[in-house]
């Protein structure tokens, strides 16, 4: 898969990250609103990997998130996302719905993963389950987003629909278990791998710094 | 249990943090490390509270650690602990066991946890699990580190083993699992929880600022 430069095609290649994410994924949402800023920042590139993390839990025999498969951790994880979010300046609503549902979006975000819009749709997709609490797995909700950005929606949503785009998003999903990518954000800079929005400084850091 | 001040009687109540450990636990070792300093800077007193991730982990079907029992998760775990060790300056040698037995040590941590010598007994302790990749379940390897100490070390360990520290002990592990401890190390400021070495800050920052 080649990435098509977006306006950096200057920095050398190692000056980039790769951040793997979900939308269904609430520690996604803190790297996803992030990640832009402090990139440019430190003269980064990022390069956008939506990936469904469903399938890598069903590897692990989980039939959810362990969020909700722990009890305890569950309970704790609502708390840490009100302080982390308060800590970033981050709006936070608890979804009431966890995890969501998040295909259509997900097809859409791979197909847009080089082009110049990626950063906002994620954006706002993530601010839908995550600020606004709405559902964000049907066409009327990935489409208010897209047209919102002046893209032409239902062109977009076909061409995410499609069999070729939708094999591609298996193939990503099958890429990430093999790099051991075991839950989202997860960020490699080359071969070397930070799990978590608690390693994006570290990843970033990583690749400004060769 | 009551907590007998050592040196910080004029703290309030406010400007404490249990710490939640176990020696077996290569991000607690992290923690056992870091927090005097950090603590001593801000103001705040520690409260040490050892206790067993065994029984908790058992609790929720797991019959090892998941850096065990999930690979891609423990390949990353090792690679994370090189990192972190070097960003915090700190020693690290991966242990050839993993997890490492830890009852006596946490024996005596439990009956010591409120004395002046804890928190020199833990980071000589995690020192031998994480950097000198020695055995720390043995009653010579205990014995070394209190003689070391200037302790009496018989005396404390035969303590350690008597019938009320040991039930103490499952009584300690049984109150984690009550206030929702799921993992280690865990920071508790009053009834506020924070799960992770990289949640230490916060817990210091939280218990200082009231």
């Amino acid at each position: 898969m080649t990435d098509i430069p977006t306006g950096s095609q200057l920095l050398p290649p190692s000056r980039q990250v790769e951040m793997w994410f979900e939308f269904g994924s609430n520690y996604s949402y803190l790297s996803v609103m992030r990640i832009d800023g402090l990139a440019a920042r430190a003269g980064v590139r990022v390069l956008w990997r939506p990936f469904l993390l469903g399938p890598i839990f069903k590897s692990f025999g989980w039939e959810s998130s362990p969020f909700v498969l722990q009890a305890a951790k569950g309970a704790y994880v609502w708390k840490d996302m009100q302080r982390q979010c308060q800590k970033y300046g981050l709006e936070w609503k608890r979804p009431s719905q966890f995890p969501r549902r998040t295909l259509l979006p997900m097809r859409v975000a791979l197909l847009g993963a080089s082009r110049p819009w990626i950063g906002d749709f994620c954006r706002q997709v993530m601010s839908q389950n995550f600020v606004a609490d709405r559902d964000i797995d049907t066409p009327e909700s990935v489409a208010e987003i897209l047209t919102a950005l002046a893209l032409p929606a239902q062109e977009i949503i076909r061409e995410a629909e499609a069999e070729p785009n939708k094999l591609r998003l298996r193939e990503q999903t099958e890429t990430a278990a093999h790099r051991g990518v075991f839950g989202a954000p997860t960020f490699f800079v080359r071969e070397e791998i930070f799990w978590g929005n608690d390693r994006l400084e570290d990843a970033i850091e990583f690749a400004a710094g060769d």
